[in-house]
């Protein structure tokens, strides 16, 4: 860093995204992007509003709002948009945590948590998961003083907690904010998403994203929703910060997506099926697979040590996600469902390498 | 706002953007917009990465930053890009200040700074304009302990200062960070940018947008250009806090509007026409009009108070700006140069409203 670089900030280590790898026919399985294209009604959306980006975009982003509210059945004051959730969890942390308000989450979870904590001087509160990966969220009672992030289903493990029992996190938290980051949920099935819960509870705050079951991760768009007085405070946020947060493209980009109810169903229904098939696959060639509720699988195998096999796939063109951090998942393997056609091809050079 | 709502920013006055008004055949020259859309260019590189939205954006925005960089005449090393000029100033706010660096600016500027400056719990050390509006850098000498950002032109009184007054700054702050606020430099005419003394000097970052001069207000596309130190440290903050912070619509975008340097002369032309005789009509009507560097005039007459005209122009369905704040300015209006066709209507309601 420059000499003129802030001393408060020297520690900071910043978010290692996934690898962008730059290989022709490159099967790209490691960022849990959707295989899918965008909906049909996207492209022609987009072109509709390119004469228009010589003005500003609609601060109050208006037409994806009621989009997103119409989707998840709620009113758009109960809606925030985001320049991706990433977005949207700055300014939940920013608006619910300070120096004396820590952030409390799992250690095996999503990375940019402790990422943004640092970057804001957010004291962290690390709840360890238990050994088979699952949370126990009794640890997460009465943790006063706190703000909560749970992500439901949760990654990298792919493992879902059901609406009850994150219910009764809000319920025994009531003077806290509970976010419950949901970028898998439309992979989780039915009856899946915590939304309701913020239509009963003042203290509980959902947010999703566009990025994997809307095929929209280029287009850079998050959403949080929550009672008006928690969105309120995120748009304060906002306002201080970035109040044209949300280009003209990318918002009619994804009100496009949003509407288009039946596309969506059906490539969600077809990254269900792969998943299946790819989960049976896996398991005959050895592997542990974590039962998934979302557009990846978390496996593991005893035949091989992972980097190894993250590295010969890697040189074949196929690559996946591996975290060499010293955590607990180090001889595990984050594998994005893509088109069949690409689980044919990393179940065949799995094969080979296992041979 | 809600009971959950941090203490630390419980006083946070969030920016109060132009308005947003909307009326059939409005005349909205409030927001200093470009009148003529995009290059036409854009529509296709936008329409040629629809598909590619399922897949995540480029974080190093290759693309946008060579197609800057080659317009610029820098290195793609001096170039770092924001969703929005607006997300580079609180990058380098973040980066260069703290509670013990404070910021220095002008008393009347754009009125983001002291916003971010709350967010970001930096102190303000602010400077007031002479009573012509005109700035005396020499008052910025010196500042050790400081970072200081001069909007050049500044807004919102459309005054130019010279590189070698701003080189003066620059040298004579060895251990600042200057940051250049260029936002409408390119209507300020040939030499005019700092952009040179980023190549001569580690202590110096220009912030440039492509909202105004570029037509795209609506992709929030900015970028600063600095040594490389600099712009690793912008990195580094933006990698801790929104790796993908460009989508891949507005990347396209706005690589595409870069690179048509016709289109970008032409309508740049066309606006600086448009404010000579813009400027020479205001005064034949009793305006005092500021020599504008800009692509807006700051205009004040004795013939009637500023907020009347405002407020009756509003009522014909032209839009222009007027700051209410208790500054020196409460009886000025800023008028963003349109068409002349827009410009026509302006100055025909004026006649009407000061006959």
């Amino acid at each position: 860093m420059s000499r003129f670089f802030t001393k408060t900030l020297a520690q900071l280590e910043p978010y290692t995204p996934g690898e962008q790898l730059k290989i022709p026919d490159l099967i790209k399985i490691n960022a849990n992007e959707n295989p899918y294209p965008p909906a049909p009604g996207v492209a022609q959306a987009v072109a509709g509003c390119v004469d228009g980006l010589r003005l500003y975009s609609d601060l109050t982003e208006a037409k994806l709002v009621a989009a997103i509210a119409k989707h998840c059945g709620v009113a758009p004051e109960n809606v925030v948009c985001g320049n991706g959730s990433d977005e949207n969890l700055l300014l939940a942390l920013r608006a619910f945590c300070d120096q004396t308000h820590p952030l409390a989450f799992a250690d095996i979870t999503y990375s940019f948590y402790p990422v943004l904590c640092d970057l804001l001087h957010i004291p962290q509160h690390i709840l360890p998961v238990e050994q088979d990966f699952t949370i126990d969220l009794t640890k997460y009672y009465g943790l006063s003083g706190e703000t909560i992030v749970i992500a439901n289903p949760n990654a990298p493990t792919s493992l879902l907690q059901p609406v009850a029992a994150i219910e009764e996190v809000v319920r025994r938290n009531p003077d806290s904010v509970v976010i419950v980051d949901e970028a898998y949920i439309d992979f989780a099935g039915a009856g899946a998403t915590c939304i309701p819960l913020t239509q009963k509870y003042d203290n509980v705050m959902v947010v999703q994203t566009f990025s994997k079951s809307h095929n929209l991760a280029g287009a850079r768009l998050g959403f949080a929703v929550a009672d008006p007085a928690l969105i309120a405070d995120m748009n304060r946020i906002k306002f201080s910060y970035s109040p044209y947060n949300i280009n003209s493209l990318s918002e009619a980009a994804g009100a496009a997506a949003m509407a288009d109810e039946a596309y969506f169903g059906k490539t969600t229904a077809a990254i269900l099926a792969t998943r299946t098939s790819t989960t049976a696959r896996l398991r005959s060639l050895g592997f542990t697979v974590l039962p998934s509720a979302t557009n990846f699988v978390f496996a593991s195998t005893d035949r091989m040590p992972a980097k190894e096999i993250f590295l010969k796939l890697r040189s074949r063109g196929i690559l996946i996600r591996y975290f060499s951090a010293p955590q607990r998942i180090d001889n595990w393997l984050r594998i994005t469902i893509g088109t069949d056609g690409q689980m044919d091809a990393l179940v065949a050079a799995l094969k080979e390498i296992l041979a």
